[in-house]
Formats: C-alpha cells, sequence, structure tokens
C-alpha cells in the first residue's frame, strides 16, 4: 500500500479483535435503532436528513460493497437492486438512488433490512474466521473494515440527529427515549399529550447550580503541527500532519450555553444585520429566522427546545446546540460587542494546538454517546482548563473545510470519501453528546456548510491576542 | 334545511340501513389497505398525495367532528392533536398540519389509527342505534352520515391513486396487489425482482382480441338539463339541476387506448408544439416530458407501465390512464389532424346530456373498483352505442370546473367541500376503475387542475357538427 | 376563404381607407411611446410586461412577416435578426427571442426602431398604393392589414400597462404623464420629488359629487345569442355566433369604486380566508398580500395608489383596477355578505347579453383610450340603465376563456394568435381606460389567468334571479 | 486614528496630486461608458451585475456620502432619493434599493447622471481645495478619497465584465468597441450582423507564435510573510501582514490557456464526475453545462467565444478566463491527470510568497486595463521565470475568502467594505486584462463564489513537493 492506499495499520493479530469490534459497532447501530416503530425508521424530513431504516442498510451496504465484494470467494449479492438503493455518493461504484428520495422506498422493509444485517453479518464473521494472518489481503480486509466501522459510528450519529429532526416535525412531540421535565404549554403552539403515554417523569437535567464563568486560557505563537499523527485509523482528510503557523491567542474555558443564547435572542440578535456576515443576514432574512433552531416560545416570556427527550423548558446552564455556523459566527461577534473585545470562533489549528497542549487528554470526562444523556450537560462542577473540548457539542471553527497541504485522498472508490466535499463547508471539532467516544480524535475533522442547523453544533469563543 | 344546507334527503326509516352501510363502506376502507405494510401506510410521495395512514384518520375525523361532536351526548374527542392533524382543508373547523408534511407525522402509528376508526365506528354505531326516527336532529344526522360516506367512498380512490404514486417512486417497482405478466426487461432502466416475491402469475389482462373501431354516435342541439335530479345524495356542485343549451355534436363510442396512445407518442407528439396549448407546451418543456406517467421504454423499442400490480408490457387495447388535461386536448388535436376532423374534448353538459339520453344505463357493466382489476380493460366485445361512459377511466372534458347557475354552497364548514375549488380546474365525468359503483352519477362532477397525472384519468373524443 | 381562414370582409374600395388607417393607429402607437426616454423604452420590469420598444418592434415585425414578407414583390427583411427577436410566440414562423429577455436586448436601440418602423410603413404604403382592387390577393392584403391594426392596438394598451408597472417599481415614482394632486407622504415609503420636476399641478380629477349608489338591472331567462354577429372585423375567437341559455339574473349598474375596495381592505379583507377561494388564499399567504397593486399607506390611515400621472391619493369615487380575478371574486363575494345577497361576478353570457339588450349602445360616452385620463374616471352624474359598461375597467367575468361552441381558428400562422390560450384564463369584457375606443365591441374577449393584476381590471356585480 | 480606523496613510502634502489623481480616475470611468448607449447603460443582465449607469451613480454616491456628507461645509445632497437608491450594501448608511431591481430605475436617467457626476467632483475639488495641511481632517478627508479612488477603480472592472455579460445574452452580439476577426458562423445559433455596422476589421490578436510550454519554478518551506507591508493604500482584508508557514511547491510558469481548455473539453470533462468537486459536479448537472461561459460550438468541431470586442474564433494560445471555482478546480485535476501528477490551484499564501520572491516585479508588462486588449493575450515571447502573474486574468485560489489572523475591519460604515464577505468565497490575486495597473497588490484579495463566471477569472497550476 502506497501512501495513497488506506492505511494498512492493523496487524495481522488483531483479526479476533476487529471480529469483535465488528459485532460491538453492529449492535451499537442496531440498539439505537430499538426505540423506533417501522414507521418512525421509514420517513425522511428533508433532503439533508436520512430515514434510519436508510441507514441501517447502507452501513451495511458499505461492507458488502469493499469487504465481502472485493475479498469474500464466490460473492453474491444479497440483492441486486441495493447496490444502487444504499449506495450513498460513490460515483465509482454505479448509479445512486436521488438522496431526497430515499424516504420513498417503502420496500424492502425493515424485516428485509435486519436480515440484510443478519447476513451481510455473518458473512463477514465468516470471511474473518477463514482469513490467515499470512493471507496478503489480510491487511487490506482489516484496514477495510476499520474504515467500515468508523463510518457506522458516523451514521450512528447521523441516526439521531435525523430522527431527531423527524420527530421535530411532528405538533405532538414525541420522544425518542422518554425522561422529559414539565413543560409550560406555549399558548399560540399547543402540546399535546403523546397519544399512548400516560405519565411525565421528572427530568434528570434539572440544573441548579450556577454556570461555570466564562474565562481564557492563552497560547502563545507557535509553528503547530496538525494533522493526524501516530498508527491508529484516521481519514485521509486528517492527513498529512503538517506544521501551520499560529499566531498568539486565546480561547474560552467552556462552551457558550443556552443562557447566553437567550441574551442574544433577547438583544434581538436575529433582528440586527450587524452582527452577521452579509451571506448570514440574508439567510436570516429569507427564511425569516428569529430563534435557533427547535426553540419555541412558550407564551409567557420563556422558551422551550426540543430534544430526543421530547419538548423541554430551556436550561440556561446547558451548552448551546443546533446553532449553525451563521448563527455561531454572530453570536460570537455579538458577545464580543458585549465584552468590548474581538472575539471570534477559534480556527482549526488553534483548537487542534489547544487540545494537544492539554495536560489531561481533551476528551476525557466529555458527554459522549456512551453516556445516554443524549443533549449537552451543564458543566458539573468548577472545571480547570479546558473544558468540554470533547463531547457535548460539535464546535464550529473559523477555518473552511480544505485539504491540508500534500492532502492525497484514497485510492480507489474510497478516494471519494471525503476530497470531493472540501469546498463551502467550515470544520468543526470535538465530537458531540451523539459521536461514539472511540470515534474522536484531535484531528478529527467534522464539515458541514454554513446553513446546517439540525446537527448537535455549538460554540467555543478564542480572541487573537 | 333551506336549499343552502345539505339535502335532508334520508328517510327515518334508514337508520338501520344506514348503519349497515356505513359498516360496509368504513370496512371497505380498511380492505383497501389491508395488503399494505406499516411503512407503505406512512409514505407520501408528493405534496398533491397523502399517506395510506392519513386518509385512513382524515375519513374518521369527518365522522368525528361533523357527526360525533355535534350528536353524541358528552362528546370527547379521540386525541385532541387529531383535530389540527386530520383536518384537511376546513378553515372553519381550525387550523391545519401543512399538507406537503403529512407524512412526516410517524406518530400516531397505524396501531392508534385503527384503534381511532374502531372506537369512533362504535360511537357512531351507538348513536345511531340510540336515534329514534322523531328526534328532530335525525334527518341531519342521516344527511351528514351520507356526506361522510360519499367522502370515505372518494378517499378510497385517492388512496389507491396515491399509494400507486408511491410505488411507482421505488425503482425495484412494488406491486400493491400481485396479478403481473411477463416483462420486457429495460436496457437502462433494470427492474429488479422484488425483495421476497419467489414467482411471477400470468396476467389475466392479456387481449387477443382486436380492439373495437372508434365509432361515433350523433346528438341533436337541446336545451339539456344539466345538473343533479331527483332525491338521492349528490353533492352540492352538481346543483342546482338547470337548463344549458347544446349545439349539434358526435361523442367517440369508446375511450382513446394505450395502442393509439403509443402512435401518438410514435409520430413525434410530444416534440411538436403544435399539438399543444401554449401552457401545455411550457409544461411539456419545464418538464422535459417525453411520455405518459409511468411509462419506461424497454430498450427494444417497446414501453411497459406501471400497475398497482406492478411494472407490464403496455397492452394496446386497454383504455388510456394517467394523462392529464394539456395531454388529453393535444392527443385529441392530433387525432383529429390524423382524420381530418376537428376532434375535440367534449363539454360536460355534452357528456351528461349524452349520459342522460342512453336507453341502458351508461354506468351498467362499467369496469369500477368492485370489478378489482384496479386497472381498465379492454373491451370485452363489439358494444353498442356509447361504452365506456362509466368506470375504466375519468374522462377529462373542455369544461372548466365553475359554479353551476344559481349554486350555492352548503351552509356551515361542509360549505368547504366543493366551492372553494371552482377555478383553474377542469371537470372530469364518469368514473373510474378506482371508483366505488354506487358512488359515481351522471351529474358527478371530478375536478383537477390541467397538469395532474396521478389519477385514473383517460379521454373520450367529441366534435361539433 | 373558408370559414376556417379569417374573414376576407373588406371590400376593394376600401383601399384608400386602409391606407389612412393605418397612418393613423400607427401614429397613435408612437405617440404613446413620445414621453418615454430611451431608457424607459428599454426596461422590461417582469417577464409578464415587455419594454416599449419591444412593443413598437413587435407589431411593425407583425405587418413585415404578415403582410410585407407575403404579399411585397421582392420581399427583403429590414434586418434578418428581427424575425427571431420581435417574433412574440408564432411557433409556425420560426424561433423566438426567450420572453422574460426582451428587456435585455439594449441593440437595436430606439433609432433603429424608429428606422425600422419608418422603413415598414412606407413598403407597406406602397403595396397598398400599387394593389389593384382587381388582383385577387387585395381582400386577403387588407384583412391581414385589419388584424395588424387590431393587434397593434392591443399592444397599445399593453404598453401603456407595461409601462406603468415599470414606473412603479421606481421609489421616486416618476409619471408617465403630469396630472397630480397633492399627495399624502407615507411616514415609511418616502416619496422623493421627481429628480427634475419643479411644479406639481392640481389633479382634473377630483371629485367632489357622491358615488351613484349601487343599483340592479333585471334580465330574464333567454336563449342569448353570443359571439361575433355582422361583417365588421372580428376576432377568431370571438367566433362562431351560438345560441346560450342564460337563467335569470340581475347586474349592478356600475364597477366597484376604490371606495367599497377600502371597505373590504378595512374589514380585513386581505386577512379571513372565507372570502377567498383556496387558491385565492394560497395566492394571498405565498405573497403576502395585504392591499391592492400599487396602494400603500400614509401612515396616518390612508392610501395612496400610482397612476400614469404619479402617486396620488385614492379617490373613492373611481371604479376600482388592478385587482386580479381572486380579488375579484373575494371582494364580490364579501360585498355579499354586507348586504345578505349572494353576490357574484357575472357570466361571459350574461355580460354579453346584458350589452346587447341596451337601448343605448353600451360602450357610448366610456372612458376609453382617446379621453386621455389614463385613469377610471368616477361617475359624472345619476347615469340611468347600465353604466360603464364600456371603458374604465376590464370587468372580470365568472366564466374560462374556452372556446366557442364550433370554434375553429384560423388558418396558419395566425391560428395561433388566440386559440392556443385558450385554458387557465379568464375572460373580461368591455374594455377599459386604456384601450381604443374603436377596438372593443360586445363579443370581444379578453383573457388573463387568475393572478394578473397590472391591467386596468375592476369588478362588476351580478346576482342569480 | 487607531489601528481599527482607515489607514491615514497620506501625508498633508499630497492635497493637490490627490486632486489630480481623482480627476484622472473619475475621468477613466467616464470614458469607459463612452462607448455605450443609454440604454446599454441602463440595463442589468442578471442580479449579480449592475448597469453602467448604476455604477457611474454609486461610485459617486461613495464620495458624497464618505466625504461630502462628513466633511463639506453646508453639506446638502443632490437628490435625497440618491442615498437609498445608490447605497449598494452599506447597512450603516440605511436603505438599499433592492440588488436585482437596479435595472429598473429608468430615471434618473443618464443626464440626471452625467449632472450628479459633474456636481459631486466640482464639490470635491472645492473641498480640496479649501482644505489646509493643518486641517485636523485632512488626513483623514485624503485617507477616504483614497478608498473612494480605490473603490471607482473596482468598479471600473465590474462595469466591463457587467457590459459584457449584457451584451452576450443579445443574439446579434454586439461589440463594446470594435476589433473583430472574422467568425465561422455556427450552424444553430446565427450570428447575425450587427444593425448598422457596415465593415469587420481584422483582429490584432491572431497568434501565430506557439505557445510558451508549460514549465515549474519551485519553492521551499518557509514561514512567508503574507499580507500587506509598507505605508501604501490597502484595504482592511490585506491586515494584518502575518507570518505563514508554507510547505515546499511549485508553481505553473504560466496561466492555463484556451487550448489546454479546449483538450478538456474534448476529453469530456464537462460528463465525467471524477474530475469534479462533489458541489462542482452537482453545478455542472444543475445547469447542465457543456463548455465554459460565453463559448458556443460553429457547427464543425470548432468553438467561438464572446468577448469585448463581438464574437471570435477562440485562440488556443490565449490565457484562458470566465471560469468558475469548480471548472477551475477541475480542469487542473484533469491535467494533473493526463501528466500523472496531483496538480492543484495555489494556496493563496503560497501565490503571495511566490510573488514576493520575484527579483523583477511581478506585475511588470502585465496585460492590464491601460493595455486597452480588454481581453487575455498569449505570451508574446518565452518568458523567463513566473509569467502572467499580473494581469490577464484573476487567479482562482485553493483558499478560502477568511480573515487573515488578526484581522480588524475598519471602524464606521467602511468597516463593511469586505469584512461582512468573508464566508462562502474564493481568494483570486493577481489582476486582470480589466483591472486598472495602479489598482494591484501581491497582497490584494478579490474574492468570488465558487460559481461565479462572468469575472476575467483564469487558473494557474499547483503541486505540493
Amino acid at each position: 500500500m502506497t501512501s495513497h492506499l488506506m492505511p494498512g495499520n492493523a496487524s495481522e493479530s488483531d483479526l479476533p479483535r476487529m471480529a469483535q469490534r465488528y459485532l460491538q459497532v453492529r449492535a451499537q447501530t442496531l440498539a439505537l435503532a430499538a426505540p423506533l416503530s417501522d414507521a418512525d425508521c421509514q420517513v425522511q424530513s428533508m433532503p439533508d436528513a436520512s430515514p434510519t431504516k436508510w441507514h441501517l442498510a447502507h452501513v451495511t451496504w458499505f461492507f458488502e460493497t469493499f469487504v465481502l465484494e472485493r475479498f469474500e470467494p464466490g460473492f453474491a449479492p444479497f440483492h441486486p437492486a441495493f447496490r444502487v438503493l444504499f449506495n450513498s455518493y460513490y460515483q465509482t461504484v454505479g448509479a445512486q438512488h436521488p438522496r431526497p428520495q430515499r424516504g420513498l422506498i417503502t420496500r424492502p422493509d425493515m424485516a428485509d433490512i435486519r436480515a440484510y444485517r443478519a447476513q451481510v453479518d455473518e458473512r463477514v464473521a465468516r470471511l474473518l474466521h477463514h482469513l490467515s494472518p499470512s493471507n496478503p489481503h489480510t491487511a487490506e480486509v482489516l484496514s477495510v473494515m476499520e474504515l467500515g466501522l468508523q463510518h457506522e459510528q458516523q451514521h450512528q450519529e447521523l441516526l439521531l440527529t435525523d430522527i431527531k429532526h423527524l420527530l421535530s416535525c411532528n405538533p405532538i412531540w414525541p420522544t425518542y427515549l422518554p425522561a422529559c421535565s414539565p413543560i409550560d404549554l406555549p399558548a399560540e403552539s399547543p402540546v399535546y399529550p403523546p397519544v399512548h403515554s400516560p405519565a411525565r417523569h421528572p427530568t434528570p437535567h434539572a440544573s441548579v447550580a450556577d454556570a461555570t464563568p466564562l474565562a481564557w486560557v492563552n497560547f502563545e505563537a507557535a509553528l503547530a503541527n496538525v494533522g493526524h499523527a501516530g498508527t491508529g485509523f484516521a481519514f485521509d482528510n486528517e492527513c498529512p500532519r503538517h506544521p501551520a503557523w499560529v499566531q498568539p491567542f486565546t480561547l474560552a474555558n467552556r462552551l457558550i450555553t443556552h443562557g447566553e443564547w437567550l441574551a442574544f435572542v433577547a438583544d434581538g440578535g436575529y433582528t440586527h444585520p450587524q452582527w452577521w456576515m452579509s451571506a448570514g443576514w440574508e439567510w436570516v432574512c429569507a427564511n425569516r429566522v428569529t430563534a435557533p433552531q427547535y426553540w419555541l416560545p412558550t407564551g409567557n416570556g420563556g422558551w422551550t427546545t426540543f430534544t430526543l427527550h421530547g419538548r423541554v423548558p430551556i436550561d440556561p446552564h446547558t451548552p448551546m446546540v443546533h446553532v449553525n455556523w451563521f448563527e455561531a459566527d454572530a453570536c460570537a461577534r455579538w458577545l464580543g460587542h458585549q465584552q468590548g473585545l474581538p472575539l471570534r470562533l477559534p480556527t482549526e489549528a488553534e483548537w487542534e494546538h489547544a487540545a494537544n497542549c492539554q495536560a489531561t487528554h481533551w476528551a476525557e470526562h466529555g458527554n459522549f454517546l456512551e453516556s445516554g444523556a443524549l443533549h449537552p450537560v451543564p458543566l458539573a462542577s468548577r472545571a480547570q482548563g479546558l473544558a468540554q473540548m470533547g463531547g457535548d457539542a460539535w464546535e464550529w471553527t473559523g477555518s473552511s473545510y480544505l485539504p491540508h497541504p500534500g492532502y492525497q485522498p484514497w485510492a480507489g472508490a474510497v478516494g471519494e470519501y471525503n476530497g470531493k466535499f472540501m469546498v463551502n463547508q467550515m470544520v468543526l471539532k470535538g465530537g458531540s453528546c451523539a459521536t461514539p467516544r472511540a470515534h474522536i480524535r484531535a484531528s478529527y475533522r467534522n464539515f458541514f456548510p454554513t446553513d446546517a442547523r439540525w446537527q448537535f453544533t455549538g460554540v467555543r469563543l478564542a480572541r487573537s491576542l
């Protein structure tokens, strides 16, 4: 494998471990779909989102196409139509079913897709079982398997954000999982009781503690190292590791909270063009935006938001999520004006440099998928240093998603994984409450367009010194 | 009840009969949904169509709102949210869930909706059972019940045309009910086998007989009577019966067939502006239309179409369906050019006058929903007179859907049923293979915009003498 | 000439008279463009409108193409590109420059177009001069000449409505011709003085008289004659004359006024769906319509409107104009509700029958183009019978623009003049303050889609008896 | 003035020199509009472009608003409406006339705008004449004057690219200035002779020399200085100068030519997704792009393009222009595939570092506006080193237009000049054949979205070493 290929960084002794991890990751995906009905799994709420059923099938298609089709002796497809139906965007593999119509495919149904998963799982297990460490393909199989697992973890997060968006379109506001707090019913947008849901439980998230005050952590100018280092897995877009000059800067110790955003809204943040980029202000006006995604006024001056546990009153101490880049940038400018400082979003290099400089691991104690909260949580104590760098909310940066210097996409179809999206998007760092903990790295590059709101995306402030 | 109200034309002795008919119509609706999975019932394939689940709930909402809420002692709604979720367009009743988002309501689920239907059915039965013939409300209850049943029959047809459209968006082309003929697989649009469908059955519709030749039935000038007469049910838009002068004209003895449409396509019908209205040609160009809805080329010069029994080769002898008004008008003009005659669509008055002039009832032997064909069928024999006036295909007329002279909408919310749609639509007559036989009348006025293609809509030719 | 051809109804002795009329009509068109600068003549303010320059060239193209090209010996085009640039929609003649881009053709410039007009005028005059009454083509030449003049008169009206729309897009609200009244400056929409316009003149239209009260003129049921009769010119769409049964009805004696519309607006007419057709309410909501075209609030509770004489305060006694069919229909329903009567728009047959029944000619004393008012005027006195049937405002009918029974388009390219627009439009009758008096007939059929507002279109009420 | 304000870098002795430069720049703008008719100056061909008349007025508005209004004693506006009509996007100054409707303002006319320019010029001259070197405002006046002149130079280029786009929409393809070569008439898109243009002149640009071969100039890794240095004028977006680490790279010695682009088109460049970014391929498909802007096939396998001298055959040796970022990126990838090298666009830091490293000034001998060519020209001789860095074509970089580290917008309304556009655009460097020579710097940052094609934008290749 040359440097243009995917890294063959799994040693042959990893075969049993890979088989084990495969089972775990695959089971995790099914567990995330378990609370949903077949109808929930079927529907696509907008072109950017995909049905749960499609996620379940597509990640399986990935293993079928890139592992079984290439390495299984006597390969035959589970169903010939699936090659088209569940191909996301790999032109090299062939045609794709149009993305906005994924929700129209009612057949195969969920039983078919569960059978598809089971069969592919069994065949992958058999393939790994019969693979000899001395087989010349073993390194490549392991390498592609690793990519498939990382890919499936990405879709675990998307499954949650997509189903959240779908449920939010329903005026009875169903829960993905119950854990609700009492709700102030807004006068103009009645919250109906769920159809079959007799009781409500007190929320575990009610926050009584004061928020951790905003503080600053300074960094000197440096020729920082950016990008992936070491032998573990990384996507091609994290490579190559390279030097990048960083001017002196300072980072906020924590994420911006819902309470700070309430103040932005209350001060007319969505009505004054001076806080916004020109394109951001156009977005506000064209979409008549008056508040963040999922917020609704209660009618008595308060606000509720929608979570995977249903509609809840806003807790001012939780980190802000579901804001797009335009909103993140505008609120940073407004907060800077409040404090008389030129506040802004951090650059990717600044963020990554800061994460790498931390004494304790930046992602330790992070609120990731495994916490089960499925929502950001308030800072539990007066944290030291940079808190919340990992988990809770993806952090928008001021950096465009562009190739690292010397970047080369992987060879073959998997080369379409990242490289062809490197324009007109912004980089996000650190993972969220819906990201598997094992999936994240300091060099990890998430990316979305500047108007995307349905991910768990938030804001950490920065400033040039 | 004044003439502005719905007709109270049901006698008190009709109470048991109404209870019986109610059960029959309601059961028929559920039977139509029976072949579908919960996922099939959930999805909305375009803004004009509705999910099966929504149809099942909305027709129930109609009885709950217009019968139970008004006449049931101690009425309480099944669920408060349903008033909004399943209101189609009755502004008088209150807010409506946005039509294009009907498919996003995954909860209530199908089990909830079945429970909703069962409870409303039981309560309606109880209401009718306890209603005394001498009760001053009985006539009105029966009148609204009748309207509810007619309404539900309309949705039975829409349920079929909407699910057909949904299934047609799936490249594996599932069947609503099996009854397939062998298919010529098109090279560029592969037809995959259904996911779990081992065998194919020979089609019952293969036509070996010659088509009945086109012939003409003449009518003299007359002051015709148009609109509903008699004591049976009719919608407000069929009233009042009124005189209308009709110039001498002639009507084709049968519907235009798929074979005639194949000739239109083969002659470049979709590429020459001279056959089209200006707005029709704009529709062709803007949508790059090259063939009727559901047609696909086989790759060897043939065509297939999509039916509720799956994709099948085109049978030239079956009446043409799924053409919009622009296409119907253009093909009539093209056929006129072929024959050297100024052919056109009939007017509503011509059609209704002709139907009323028939010796045997115009709808006798018609291919309606009850035949189970769910598709037009070839004329079985050399029929005499006007054939296929009832069933097979709704017949586009050259008449706009406007109020009859002296029209007054019903009083109250049901006055929104028809009147507010009387602009920018064209009238269709006669019912289709998806229309319940008991639902149709000569005065019945169906209506759709000139670009609607997903109904079972076809063409009968006419000419001025 | 058969009945399918244009009528050859001009006698050979008409040659000098035709030459004279040609000069008059052509000069009238230039006179209408005279107050405009070259830049005014260049710009297209919306796809439905055309630049003045295009109007001037297109009507000339009509004579060049349909008269000179067919009948002039040794014909050569003025410029080969004009065949495409100034063809409106005649597919038979060849390609057309895209309608929405007519305003982008800065060259040829106005001097070129004036030269084009002068040359064509001279060649047409020469052709007519050398045409012998015994020439077998003379009748056809005269027939096409007549069509060309009628066509040019239609564009005279469009020139005025199109330039009015263009000027209305300019926040300094220039005048086409001065005749302004003092204006209440609205606080939020400042009216700036024209760039070079030192003085304002008192308006000649200030109305002090009371409005003529609304009264009704009754008509009995009749088999009315509809369509063109006699030997004068008529468009193909007015033919053939045919019987049409009309039920008893009554017509309002005058047009609806600005004052009545002010009451509709004040009563929330644009905020209550119950007055509107479903499609009309969608139009209101989608376009956030709160008032008629050209109206602006003054800030102190009053309203101004835009006229060809600039922005003026609303005179409640002038007939209402610039309302589309949706608005006309809704206001009629609202006025009916106010009066407890089912008021509606008249049908075309009712209107035409009523016009033909009048003792004095219905169009006598009408406020047509020749009055120079270029705006509707209040009824001068307590008029008897049906007033304002001709001129002031085109009257929306409740009839769709469909072919008369037995309609056949003219043969050849001129057959594209009317027939291909006979769908999805409504008929208007009677002419407006921008229509040449000689252009109008009782059988004349103007037509526009239900959302068109920029013509001088108004409302006369009707009711079934 | 603090660092947040515009630089007051003009010394007081510059007053007479500023008055002189003001006259020169203002006269240059009028000279560019001189070949155009009033109608040419009036029309807006697309929302991104502006009418010439608007450019002439807006740059004058800039001096009136930012110089006269602030510093002229007894200031009164030329016309109160101009504050709105000719404000481009300065929210701080007040409302703006909607950009897509700039072409609808036919009044004020060109005579008014010429009078506006003359009056403002006279008042500015008077202000400068009476300004004493010791006046405390002098430095600021000079600073804003300088900004106004730089601003007007930017609009000189836009005036040319906008008028080129307008003329290209006219199927008779008028010339801005004559200098035409004979044209192969394409069969399907006839080129008509200009309306009044008897003769054609031989082109001065016919190229017989071979193209300069592509060669590479290498650069070592460095901590480069990026951004503006020195005391001359620079926009705020060029500041502050800052270090940026650059990895080893190599730059092509010249721009990509029309000939190389012909090979890309011939090889199916616009039909294969593998060369394109995902968003680029969507752009190709959505717009059915098959060739660069302004190209038309001749019908015999050749191509023509549209220039300010009219439609001409493509000269393969001239640098390519009018490609957007998607096209530039795709063609670079395709050329890399042809040569077996990972070719790409240079980053902004690479380009600027390379320009600063040149022994002779990078912009010397550049084909700028002053050459009068108004089109790129072939490399005259076998140039040494990096040729064509200045002029001919703006060079797309692989860098997003983001703030330099430590960037602060100027204080006040002029702070809206650049900063609020720093998202979703890409940086271009070096100037074009329509850029005034004196306007350009190595640190100059031009920026456009990735789909913009109507500027003189081209490609220089780069590669990581």
